[in-house]
């Protein structure tokens, strides 16, 4: 086995990828067994024991100081066997190598920041490649074992006692003995940043409520992920009520399905799960990201701008200068609790800046249904089309297309039993497009989910204001229905500059929810005043009755 | 408010209809506390007391004698409350009117036969117009409270166990009482005929297994069903793991919900779901049952030709001679236990009877995803446009169409994490729409689901042959995939006259199930010879090695 892994495919042994990662576990762990001290140096350090290769630059590279891995959190998931296995046996033959202190901890990080990266039934976010996978998945009962042994955290046996079982050994004996202490596990408002020295980029994640309530806000604004990374620079998700209601459709389904490209990812993962359009993020001239040239996509990362969480608001932003030529895109997240909304809302200012016009579309994939829109549109119903050829266009139906009247285009859907409405600023020039995954689709592999997209047909710069509010109650068994209309009553952008935003979103009491936000100053204790508003740090947000 | 029922309403309290039953229920409790002993007589026996109207007449006109409430499941809930609160003041008033008794009990197995119109998860069965309603509903929480209060049958604690609460009296207070002593509820194979005589046609259920295996078949052979009737003559409808795999559409969703037509019923309940091409079942030359005439449907039921209960085959069959003029429709279904399929397997025989040449169209509306076809199709993935221009038609999407080119057109799907095949036997003429739910639907009231149709374009007799089979198991988590393709090899249709129909269905084990099926002799003791074959009773199954 040595031979086959160290001599016969000596380039994976020496990969800074999670096939090497499994390969120098495997020869690390037979060379501890036959006491080969020469090929265990091998395995920690690369063939040629230079440090370039091996377990060691593995971790050093694939890991952020925050333990997150680079191919996102599904594959993320998958790696963190070999790591975790690996370093143990190399803790039990060599404690003094305090592999697990190496990089400030990271490998156990790794453990506890994945299970950050979750919704709170423990899925992971379907960020990259990624399909249905939670916490309760094998490869976390090793990981959730193996760290509670070093760390004792007692937050990890809640996760122990939702995946009802242990590994077989020492650690999972220990789990077992303790799990009637857990605590709680709590969902973290938190950065989670990306790189091996933690500035390519990262995820935002936004967090109110416990349990069933918990709402998760994402900004996504990592590098790109390798192989199974996608084209979604600044992509937003979005879960509530213990669904994904804006969702990140992951790769195509499927995966282990023989009669389905004899179990292979599908074509349509390349054709259109990796393409921009696919995602919840702009696209500009209906071309993706680094023109979908992945070694390209490769060297650049989003910028972090700021984050902030209060106990009202809480707030990620970021901004990327290269995904698009010539193109500053600035996307700002809020999730905001304040009685003047039923449940915490979600506002998205999304400022876009070029010198030159182009065509923006932005996307917004809902699950759900269709219940109400506040706009006139004409829909396809006797005939319908593909919204665009390439790009990933192709597979997109248009249901319809509309065009606001005012300055407010207003999308409601159902889902479960819960409303939604994405609440939308629109001008003269705003077209809506209510549109189908499914076109080009012979085998019937994608999922026919909606999405709601807006589109500036020939716009320098421009922002696009968003707020995604959930509302009220549908009970179809005890026959009654609460508040099936959003309380949004206008979208203003009072103050849009390439420094400033200022946006008040009216709610139908009356009162007015307004948000200042400096675009180009991250620091907290600066004070702006622009055109009579005045505030102090990056974000203002304050209710006016 | 007897005068508001009683005199200004009284063409509904005197109508033999749910809407009746719920006025003089409420006048009959008043004047029962008032001790208008007069107006009792009226509510029991109409306004003029001749027994026209009343709640004595309601119960004998609106109920069969096996306790079946002529608009379906779904309304036959919503009816069960005003009978059965009125009918326990009656016996609390008026014990020797001994109400409970009348026609032989009907009033309690309304209770018990509505429990048997359920999935294993206690959904009622999706008939006529139904929406998302269970046995936790309110009303049967009366309805069982007061039947066992009456009959102390221990099958209905475990009804009241899993609705976790009781009504606020001594019948609720019993059953609190004795809820320790709950015995299993069975779901049972059997016929529940419809029509005050019970000659109105009815309901085949046929089950097997037990918990989330259990599998239910439904064949509805019922009248029509008053307003909320459906024209669906001989529809199919499958349930397996816990999930409806062949559905009925039901209702038009969103009652109640304001935004959606008012919260009434929506338009499509009219244009699609009550139209016959909305259910599993034939329609001849695009044109509903009864050509959509309501009144027309009124006046007939199909008729019961046969029922088998045995451990291996359930099996039932119905013939309707008046849905389309001059076209007798056959339908008889078998669900047979036996070890060369790996779960319980379900038989379609579905014989067309016609001098004249017809086009005929017979659906199967599946819960799933498209897996695999064996037949070629045509896919329209760049344009799309309807199968049809109305009775239902114009609501249907052409995905793609498929041409088989042997005998057998087989369709795989994946609900959950079984896999499910529709095997169904071609000839030269058969075509195969793959359709979707959803054309001519400006407002998105209907859902996308998807169907198989396979249509015979220009035929006068015709047998149709169709195999529904569960198979394998996949899952995504743990990354597994069993028997992802269906085991039938091939379906021969080997007599087929207006007598007797023989079909052999080839496994890929090599075993061949073959079964001789009488048409027009009920009779089980009846000896049938044809081309060799010989059996005895109107069907038999065997397989042969």
């Amino acid at each position: 086995m040595v031979r086959f892994f160290y001599e016969e495919n000596r380039e994976t042994f020496d990969r800074i990828h999670n096939h090497g990662t499994w390969a120098v576990a495997a020869v690390g762990m037979i060379s501890y067994v036959m006491g080969d001290t020469d090929m265990v140096e091998r395995t920690l350090y690369g063939s040629d024991k230079s440090g370039k290769g091996g377990f060691i630059r593995q971790i050093d590279q694939l890991f952020s100081p925050d333990g997150y891995f680079e191919e996102g959190p599904y594959y993320q998931r998958y790696s963190l066997q070999p790591f975790l296995t690996f370093a143990q046996v190399i803790r039990n033959n060599e404690p003094q190598r305090k592999i697990f202190e190496y990089k400030d901890g990271v490998l156990l990080k790794a453990v506890t920041t994945l299970l950050q990266l979750t919704e709170n039934n423990g899925q992971f976010f379907h960020l990259n490649d990624a399909l249905d996978k939670t916490w309760h998945s094998n490869e976390l009962v090793w990981g959730v074992d193996i760290a509670y042994s070093l760390t004792g955290d007692k937050q990890l046996l809640s996760i122990a006692r939702e995946q009802n079982r242990v590994i077989i050994s020492e650690e999972g004996f220990r789990v077992a003995k303790d799990i009637e202490s857990a605590q709680p596990f709590i969902h973290q408002t938190m950065i989670v940043r990306d790189g091996p020295d933690g500035n390519k980029g990262g995820i935002g994640i936004l967090r109110s409520g416990t349990g069933k309530d918990e709402v998760a806000v994402v900004l996504k604004y990592t590098s790109h992920g390798m192989g199974h990374g996608h084209f979604d620079k600044l992509s937003f998700t979005y879960y509530d009520n213990s669904r994904e209601i804006l969702q990140d459709y992951g790769a195509a389904r499927f995966l282990n399905i023989e009669p389905k490209n004899g179990g292979h990812y599908l074509k349509e993962n390349d054709t259109f799960c990796k393409h921009t359009i696919g995602h919840n993020t702009l696209v500009v001239d209906e071309k993706s990201h680094f023109d979908y040239d992945m070694k390209l996509s490769s060297g650049y990362a989003p910028e972090f701008y700021a984050f902030r969480n209060t106990e009202k608001v809480k707030m990620v932003s970021s901004v990327d200068k290269n995904a698009v030529p010539g193109v500053t895109m600035h996307r700002t997240l809020f999730l905001i609790d304040d009685p003047v909304f039923s449940r915490p809302v979600v506002v998205d200012l999304f400022k876009v800046i070029s010198p030159e016009k182009h065509q923006y579309d932005l996307p917004f994939y809902y699950l759900g249904q269709l219940i109400h829109t506040t706009y006139p549109y004409e829909a396809f119903t006797t005939q319908r089309s593909l919204l665009g050829e390439s790009n990933g266009y192709q597979h997109l139906w248009v249901e319809a297309k509309g065009k606001p009247e005012t300055h407010l285009a207003a999308t409601t859907f159902l889902n479960g039993n819960r409303f939604y409405t994405l609440s939308s600023l629109a001008d003269s020039h705003t077209e809506v497009y209510l549109n189908r995954i499914g076109g080009t689709d012979p085998d019937f592999n994608l999922r026919n989910d909606p999405s709601v997209m807006l589109r500036q047909p020939y716009a320098s710069s421009h922002t696009f204001v968003n707020v995604v509010e959930a509302h009220g109650d549908y009970d179809p068994r005890a026959e009654y229905t609460i508040e099936p209309y959003s309380s949004v009553s206008s979208i203003q952008l009072l103050i849009d500059t390439e420094e400033y935003l200022v946006v008040q979103v009216e709610v139908k009491n009356g009162k007015i929810l307004e948000i200042c936000l400096s675009l180009n100053n991250p620091d907290e204790k600066q004070n702006h005043a622009v055109s009579g508003y005045q505030w102090r740090g990056v974000s203002s947000i304050q209710v006016i009755n």
